[in-house]
């Protein structure tokens, strides 16, 4: 059951204190700033892709966060092998489907994982989501796009089919494990105008729930300080360059007045 | 037949609104700066690299980036297939010849990709431009180094033998199709204090590919944008690490007067 | 023998006028910042790992650094490829045993590379140190962890087991080839809080060892600089993210001034 109140500054204390090793595979493009982002934020990100050693690396970790963005074939049974060790140490594995419904490699891959591993945690854009819950969709390589159905519908479906905490970002994000949903407000449309952004709030839900064993509230904490982070560095920048840079002096300096001024967070 | 005039903001607000996709395989160096230099331009930046997604990556694509910079014999075959769909669907392809006369494979690589598929535009500074015409030139790496033969006469035997647009980046950027030619005079000398000038620059000119099918004409307009940008970023920063920041801020609010007024192009 | 003084700007000038080419086989994470650093500082950062290719891209390179952050055992076999011929033509090898201790994968290639090729400079943080030289460590994946062993007879076992100058960073750094050995006292406690300090050191220290062949004065004066710029961008940033541009701007503006006033080395 869902705590009645969402602390988010004493979890996010929690990763100050503890550091977590946060253990990625992810993609190469926005590798630096998935590292960055978990670092900043006082945990210890841990980035190693051999098949030889992934094992061995989840099992130091706290959570394990997979990103497909780059994926190969290869790649992706590297994936498999940390999974499968984290789900041996039960710490919670973080799937982003970044670019799911481009290419049929794509979907298959994140079926795959799906089936063979437990995922804690899908994380995706509305289309993104959609094509992982099974519909068709019609996307434009990595950004989203616009889907029919309705969104917190399919979600829950998802989270109710995998056994898992589904987390939509786009606009408003959505939190829902099928049972318990909330709706996050925060963010800025700069979030948009960069790379990355859906890439590092994957990394950051992965610091969350290395610290915090209940996925919702922690998937929900980690959007709420990321996005009030990209509030508070949008407010200070001429542009994407600056803005990027800015969100991680802001989410490094992120205290517990600004989040409870900001924090937009609504159950559904 | 080139159009009388080059209306360059005219292309860039096209890139605004049709929100292009642009696949890139590039190189793990620069790969994000690639992404994010398309992305902030309105552009819809793709990476992907996988021999079993390219072919499809590249058919919902506008436009086709290649860039040796990190190649390996694996990766110019994934090349070779995003390409040949990218031939087949009739996008353009940009090949930026990165390191080119630097080492054996690399020239190799680069004949192989012209051989064996249709590069639309051929991009490199002028050491890497004369290599691939087939000259001899000693080069350090990935930075360029001085050429004794005219380098007008060799981008246009190149332009001509590969039936290509042909783009070579420096102090004064040559764009000719082997018939009509353009000289640029935009730019900074802090383009060459950082890494990656050269390939967002590629990038660049791969997004306004997409939404213009006279490359001659879409080469000069990308790097006019890109070339001014690096103008005014230069103008705010204090030195290399601000000025690539600030060269997202400047492209991304790049207007019509700011183009019109510091715009320095030559029919040659 | 040591010189006496170790003149730091001099070599700094070196780099800025020689501009070395300083080739790379470096992980995925933090590639970008290792070129750029190098870059900034007037160097010809070039990053190659084809297995067809490093050789002759190092037959070319002033230095190799390699940094085995996101290794694989392919990855390591191109560099050994690449160490065997810089050790054929003579130019210093810099080894980052990034992450050394954390998975045995990482151990033994460290120790494959160690035993198959000349490696000048071994530069790792204290855990990864004391683990290369045999100790049993306990370590949180990439970032450095308590020791009990008086880490300077470690550093000192390490380089007259290795034959090799050892470079040991953290709060104060240790450099000793065994014989002759500094403590440098610079550097800020920001860059604990990004990613990416300990690998750019190394490729700073590479870009030093281009042009100097005593490599204890290379290493020293590498740090000296890095560290001093970082205090620099420290003074004037807000928080990690500008911070790590700033390091760039600081150390392309560094002069003989701020150094001859900010140095902090002593002689052990």
């Amino acid at each position: 059951m869902a705590k009645a109140k969402i602390d988010v500054f004493d979890l996010l204390e929690k990763i100050r204190c503890e550091k977590p090793v946060v253990h990625h595979l992810t993609n190469w493009v926005t590798i630096y700033d998935c590292a960055q982002v978990v670092k900043v934020m006082g945990g210890s990100p841990v980035m190693a892709h051999a098949k030889e050693e992934v094992a061995q690396m989840a099992r130091i970790a706290s959570s394990l966060v997979l990103n497909i963005g780059t994926l190969t074939v290869d790649f992706v049974e590297a994936m498999k092998i940390a999974a499968h060790a984290a789900n041996e140490k039960g710490i919670p594995v973080i799937l982003d489907v970044c670019g799911a419904g481009a290419t049929r490699l794509r979907d298959e891959k994140c079926f795959e994982l799906l089936d063979e591993t437990h995922i804690h945690i899908i994380k995706g854009n509305a289309s993104e989501i959609a094509r992982i819950n099974g519909e068709e969709v019609s996307t434009k390589g990595v950004d989203a796009t616009e889907i029919d159905k309705d969104l917190f519908k399919i979600a829950q479906e998802l989270a109710i089919k995998r056994k898992a905490t589904v987390v939509v970002t786009g606009k408003e994000d959505i939190v829902t494990d099928g049972e318990i949903s909330y709706l996050i407000k925060n963010g800025d449309p700069m979030l948009t105008h960069i790379v990355g952004s859906g890439c590092m709030a994957a990394s950051v839900v992965g610091a969350f729930a290395a610290v915090e064993r209940d996925l919702v509230y922690a998937s929900c904490a980690g959007l709420i300080c990321f996005e009030i982070a990209a509030e508070c560095a949008a407010a200070k920048s001429k542009g994407p360059g600056t803005f990027k840079e800015n969100i991680f002096d802001c989410l490094a300096a992120l205290d517990e007045e600004t989040i409870k001024k900001n924090e937009k967070l609504e159950r559904l």
